[in-house]
């Protein structure tokens, strides 16, 4: 047979910042679907929503008033899945049945007082401000004794379980590092004790060298589709300096910040033309009061959509029970975003 | 403050299966959701559908027919996300882009010529024919020597991926062991190597003490929501006796087994009146020439609902970025799945 070639053959990555293993099928990618299909919604919002308990100056479930908020508005969830003052204590039964109590905050961030925007829509200046308050937030809720890490994301759209389009992505910080940035801290560590430089770096030159996963670059970052990621449409943010957290972004930084996530997510929408879902988030250093030089600050995009607006990937079944596995390969996907437009294409029409 | 009360305060949980976490927030089942609401399809299916490509005598995809087939049937998936014959090979760019060919075999089974039934509707005869079937399957494809891990698992419902209602299930088996297994033989090992048990016997043991988890048990197998459930309504079944794969089961064994199957999938198809989504399948030794007497056999459910036929747990931002969440108590689920009847909805009416 012909020699391994990776457009073609089935095949396994691995994903060298987890230490986790994705399974590739390239020649899968022509299957035809019958399977259940997503309702495109009319995103047609009033730039105020009287019922929207985002909205400036309206009522939340909790019964506060908004603001009349004029740029970012943060707050905390009323409905939060983390608390502060829990009982500590737990259970451990021979090591099989074991618990430990949790405490932390649940953070909201709206990103505009227009409920009609999302972040491709806003002006870089603005999302310049969401980057400022992620700023602030870590730098609060990072110095508290009882945060020792710090959780930064955005749910797009009601297939990503969000249930509010107002602009707004969450905070979640806790007392325990969970589970992803853990995996990350060991494979960063293990990479910064042999070679002295973060994992990303060294992996980030590489693939600017050999720019075919690579989407967009402003000054200060790089987005590109993982040599390993597992959803169809995944990219990385990554800065280009090694930085671990985001309170040591430079000013200039946080701009290029907001410029490379702007035309990330413009791009997004153009793709298949709909307002694109995704789960995204920082991953930092833990705030344990180490230092962390192992931590390279980077920004992950998991989107679920695959062919279409209305064809995503599920990742059940074999995925839940064995490995995650994907179709189209990861320089299939960064071609695909590197011919998009940086016009959205709500205002081209 | 009080102490520590696990139905009340967050927690996390250890799954001492897989050696991960889980953030459970048993406060905040009270959410009001305003979210995404899934479709529920009225289910009246023909009992032969002529465009289905899995009913008897039809052509599928590919050009080949259909046996016209009594009980079950079993074929290689015609779009199968692994094949054989695939060359050796792969990448190491300095440990950050890795890459390895993969090979194995996909296939598809058929659980029942009947287009119009689903596991839980079936005779538990018919459902350990299924259960034979599988046995079969593991003995021939874990007999390759190029398979070293065979997963036999079921989408079911649109919800979960499944582009087709015909009754049916699948197997992917392949060189590599995935992750999930994996990390489950880690466990098991080290549990067995320093008791001289395996870790689930010690585990059923302690929970068939409790009862507040158990949901239903027969002579030879027994069903309970895992004290670290991720899904809300996540079971796992679990053999008395400390096999480490399906052929090492009895003709009895199979029976009850098929029998547990029938139980609980009426109980989850009851539970909200629809025919109940999920991805399920077994875990059991890899197929790699080793003896693994850690390893015991297992069978994981993972459903998406949360509250109602039309309301889902979304597995999305901190979930993807942190740990996996959920609201409502393990021990709550088992509750709920033990109220049901073992009679099905649709037969009752
Ligand atoms: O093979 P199917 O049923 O077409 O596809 C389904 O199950 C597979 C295995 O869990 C998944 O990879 C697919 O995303 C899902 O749609
Ligand atoms: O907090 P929200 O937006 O109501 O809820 C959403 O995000 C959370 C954090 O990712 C998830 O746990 C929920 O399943 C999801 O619906």
């Amino acid at each position: 047979p012909a020699s391994f070639d990776s457009t073609e053959h089935p095949h396994r990555r691995f994903n060298a910042l987890s230490g986790e293993w994705v399974l590739v099928s390239p020649h899968r990618s022509k299957r035809p679907w019958q399977g259940q299909q997503e309702e495109t919604e009319q995103d047609q919002r009033p730039a105020y929503d009287p019922t929207c308990y985002l909205c400036p100056g309206n009522v939340r479930v909790g019964g506060e008033v908004n603001p009349k908020y004029t740029d970012t508005f943060v707050f905390n969830n009323d409905f939060g899945a983390l608390t502060a003052d829990v009982p500590t204590g737990g259970i451990n039964e021979g090591g099989l049945l074991r618990a430990e109590a949790e405490s932390g905050v649940c953070r909201v961030i709206c990103f505009s007082p227009r409920h009609d925007l999302t972040l491709p829509q806003m002006e870089t200046f603005a999302i310049r401000k969401v980057v400022d308050l992620w700023v602030e937030e870590f730098t609060t809720l990072g110095a508290r004794p009882d945060i020792n890490y710090v959780q930064i994301f955005e749910n797009k759209g009601p297939m990503m379980g969000c249930s509010n389009p107002h602009p707004h992505g969450q905070i979640w910080a806790q007392r325990t590092v969970p589970g992803e940035p853990a995996k990350e801290t060991v494979q960063q560590l293990a990479y910064f004790q042999e070679h002295g430089r973060t994992l990303l770096s060294d992996y980030l030159k590489i693939e600017l060298e050999k720019k075919e996963r690579v989407v967009i670059e402003n000054e200060h970052f790089v987005v590109l589709v993982p040599f390993w990621a597992v959803w169809p449409f995944e990219t990385i943010v990554i800065a280009r300096r090694p930085v671990q957290d985001v309170t040591q972004l430079t000013s200039d930084e946080r701009d290029a910040l907001a410029d490379i996530l702007r035309r990330l997510t413009i791009r997004y929408d153009n793709l298949f033309s709909i307002s694109f879902p995704y789960s995204a988030g920082l991953h930092q250093r833990p705030t344990d009061g180490q230092e962390h030089p192992e931590w390279h600050l980077h920004m992950h995009f998991y989107p679920p959509l695959l062919r279409s607006a209305t064809v995503r990937k599920f990742m059940v079944g074999y995925e839940m029970l064995g490995d995650p596995q994907r179709d189209i390969t990861p320089e299939f996907s960064a071609g695909r975003l590197r011919e998009q437009s940086e016009v959205h294409y709500k205002a081209a029409q």
